[in-house]
């Protein structure tokens, strides 16, 4: 189970200051290039679910993940395989369409067992996600304490996909 | 493309001594558990198609066939991508369901830029297949060469999974 929280962040520097300050590790930074794709005879949308190539420095990674057990502490399924090889032209034979491309720059912390992501994503702005992987109870209760700690109250319970359509629906 | 044929052997050794004459290279043995899977909404038998999960000592590799353009020299496009992490339980996710596991031992021979591969198949018993990749009417011509050399000249055009399927319908 990955269990994560989201908010916008309007001050990107304030918030790299907090992080800093309680001494989390600094990882790296990555840029990401995410594909979305819809399932050839089901609705991911309607249940939930996404699947997403993810092209990164660190490899290509091909991820499901499953409908969200709670919204406002996103904790969802999720089962992530690195690839290596045409991943989009073997989704393509299978009748999995591309849906949306999601970039975004990532700054990314680790704090004891928990990780910490500043992203600045293409055309929605900057956001941080804290996230644990394992027991749903105890990693609810590790995430909100940290957000606290780094003075975040109001959370963003769409994912970044959701989002991008929200925009799009602006536009049009 | 890849472009292959099979046939069954009945002397292993006798064949094994003539690929050594031609001074093919041995290029190593490798233990294969192949898991086919069928697709969601499509079907794979019908368009002559399949998804296969291949674990090897080499790692693991999901490969989508296409349909056999010849079925003399089966000649079809592939799609190979290699997987690190648990890629039964993603296709499982987005609805692919196992449909037939097939074990084999393989000897592999290199002979130019062809492979020679000597199989030993879990209940099917022992096939050579000579396999090119590349332009269809060249590596055709190359493919027939070698197994006129090597003294092949009945051809099974059947893959390991339609004949695993002869097998158990003759069990039915």
């Amino acid at each position: 189970m990955e269990i994560e929280i989201k908010a916008r962040i309007d001050d990107m520097n304030k918030i790299i200051e907090k992080i800093e300050k309680l001494h989390a590790e600094f990882i790296g930074e990555e840029e990401h290039e995410d594909y979305y794709f819809t399932h050839p005879c089901r609705d991911f949308k309607e249940n939930d679910e996404s699947l997403r190539v993810r092209f990164s420095k660190s490899g290509t990674y091909l991820t499901y993940k499953g409908k969200r057990v709670s919204r406002e502490i996103k904790t969802r399924e999720e089962i992530e395989v690195k690839v290596d090889g045409n991943i989009l032209e073997l989704l393509e034979k299978l009748s999995f369409k591309l849906y949306k491309k999601i970039k975004k720059f990532r700054k990314i912390y680790r704090y004891g067992d928990l990780e910490i992501c500043i992203d600045n994503v293409e055309s929605l702005g900057n956001f941080i996600e804290i996230e644990g992987i394992g027991e749903k109870e105890i990693y609810e209760k590790k995430v909100l304490d940290l957000a606290q700690k780094i003075g975040i109250s109001e959370f963003e319970n769409k994912t970044y996909l959701e989002l991008m359509e929200d925009k799009n629906h602006e536009r049009d």
